[in-house]
């Protein structure tokens, strides 16, 4: 049975973080009844969400309870209770994407085991179980060493150039990959639904600043068409081949010469696909809504040329946030700021983004520059830490 | 002192219809904490506002007792208590549009006089106070006869052809209008600031049905490009006479003739302006924030022509609202769904609007006929009218 929006059906939604918050912004305009579960009660979603619910994602017998009322259930981040979601969709809920595919995706051992045994490129790895066995492995460096679970925005990850390195390797079960020669980073979302049908974003390319987060997106990707066509032949590969339903980021390298090789993948929306609210004819939020509650795709045709900014809390600022150089940032044509209702700013934590559509490349990014230098997330108060809002991002 | 988004203002609304609706959904993303008085408890903001109050927007203690703890406010709708609004600036509160402003829309017929004295162009009028005066103006027929206060929605305005019409008139206080030989009627929405910074929309051309509730709008309207400027020009000196601060709507007839002419004007968002959420850089409602949270003016520049399609309840339905074809205009490239929240369909209620943005016109309208055949809110109960939602929409 095809489930409508109009029918006053109820999402569901694992996580209450500015992803939620853009769902269930996208949600609105479909009169959509939202139920959303965070930890946290001061989360993005708390005055969005039409039920907000405050308990622990990972704990089987809180997210069964929540899922009970629901139509269809989904996530904003996947470090969610798969063994509930699997006994709710037993009981008749939707769960998309599928709890098994969760779970593969949660850890990233079983990423990339996915993507070998499907024939999805991706770069050479070993599967290490703790510090030790990582001895066996010195020929192969350098290479990257990631957490196969809870790793985030950076976090979870380190380079090993040589033995010496080990001290601040991960003692637990972990992916060990081969340094690729990276030309760029790319992303692609991509959609599918329960019916097979299936939509890519063009790729945006990621530029990336020292501390790893991201700096900017810049979409579409400047690169040929050859490798924009392998990497959503990737992209698409991979939602068939897991019958994926729901909304896919992928993550994608450019090597040197010339290859396209899976990094990472996340079964959710994505901070690499903010831009898609100004600058394509769908949102990966409305997407994201449209695969789930099985309506049809929409267009992910581009409109206009754009970057994405993140706007992160400053160093050396703990407490109420203060956004300065607002008004500065909004007397420039073409600039959106998305604010994700954060009481609190800490250092590098993820506040809002800028959207910045231009026809004019050179404009593009001269506005980038701009809204990096001028718009700032301070705090005017001397407060220590907050303790009450817990911090626990997810959408690199 | 210039008040910025990111002190958590609080901006209040008079009116908690669709229009304040979408104004709160584009003070989302600004972080923006709104608080909104509506005699009606199932009003569209309820869930959105951040504070939701219901009362009497006519009642001058009640409005009072609302504004207390504002920073700012505005309204959605001009049927307000204006007397309140004026001893709330006095105590402080910017209220914009001023109060004086309001109390003079809020009467055609202070709006006719208006017109005359700052040399606004507009059709020939008299005024009325009565049924028994209209006998001295049977010459002055065919005629446009309207009520000064209330009218809305086509509501409150009738023809007068000859002198058999009278015992249709309206015993109140009214204006006669010449009958204008009418090309094409436009609207163009407008926003001045504090500062005197003024940004007027492309105009928008409209197209009526029979009932009189718009059937949709074409933007940019297909006019010359002296008209165009004529118009603009008219919108301009109309705010900047009036020393406006919000947005205003300026209802325009052009005559076969080639005049331009004010038929209305509103101190406030309107149905004539919502393509600008798809079609233009900056919406309407984030136009309106910025206005009277005296912020620098968005760029109102066309991205894609557009039309736009009111979704009204079915005539022959009275009910729990259900939206039949959806999943089929979801369907469609370019296609955007708004829906109000409103739980209950009457005949013609505007339920919700529909923007399609296409390149080509003839698409453009192709789509305009598909939406219409095939999105439609009906009931699937056998309800008799419900008496608990109240109906006061004013955003013709």
């Amino acid at each position: 049975m095809q489930q409508e929006a109009d029918k006053q059906s109820k999402l569901g939604v694992l996580g209450g973080g500015q992803l939620g918050r853009m769902l269930i912004q996208a949600g609105m305009n479909l009169n959509l009844h939202t139920k959303v579960l965070d930890p946290d009660a001061e989360a993005p979603c708390r005055d969005l969400a039409s039920e907000f619910v405050v308990g622990s994602l990972t704990d089987y017998k809180t997210v069964i309870e929540f899922g009970q009322d629901v139509d269809t259930l989904t996530i904003e981040i996947e470090n969610v209770n798969t063994d509930a979601l699997m006994d709710l969709q037993k009981q008749g809920v939707k769960v998309y994407p599928q709890p098994e595919i969760i779970r593969m995706i949660q850890d990233k051992r079983t990423q990339k085991l996915f993507f070998r045994e499907h024939n999805i490129p991706t770069s050479e790895f070993f599967l290490t179980s703790n510090k030790e066995e990582l001895q066996d492995f010195i020929q192969f460096l350098p290479a990257v060493h990631k957490i196969g679970k809870g790793g985030y925005d950076g976090k979870g990850v380190i380079k090993l150039s040589s033995e010496e390195d080990f001290d601040k390797a991960f003692d637990a079960p972990s992916v060990l990959e081969k340094l690729v020669d990276i030309e760029k980073e790319i992303s692609i979302i991509i959609a599918r639904t329960i019916k097979g049908e299936v939509k890519a974003y063009p790729a945006v390319e990621l530029v990336y600043h020292d501390a790893n987060l991201v700096d900017y997106l810049l979409g579409p990707a400047a690169i040929s068409n050859e490798v924009a066509e392998e990497a959503e032949r990737i992209a698409t590969d991979l939602v068939n081949e897991m019958e994926f339903v729901g909304l896919l980021a992928v993550e994608l390298f450019v090597t040197k010469s010339g290859k396209v090789l899976v990094n990472e993948i996340a079964p959710r929306t994505h901070n690499s696909g903010h831009q898609t609210i100004e600058a394509n004819y769908t949102s990966q939020f409305e997407q994201h809504l449209r695969a789930v509650l099985e309506l049809p795709l929409g267009s992910t045709q581009l409109r206009t040329p754009s970057a994405m900014v993140n706007v992160l809390g400053e160093e050396g600022y703990t407490g109420m946030a203060h956004y300065e150089g607002l008004s500065e940032v909004l007397g420039k044509e073409g600039v959106y700021i998305h604010l994700y209702g954060k009481k609190i700013t800490k250092p590098n934590r993820k506040m809002g983004h800028v959207t910045i559509i231009d026809e004019n490349k050179e404009q593009l990014l001269e506005k980038v520059d701009f809204v990096k230098k001028t718009l700032k997330v301070i705090s005017l108060e001397d407060q220590d830490a907050d303790t009450t809002e817990e911090v626990t991002e997810d959408d690199e």
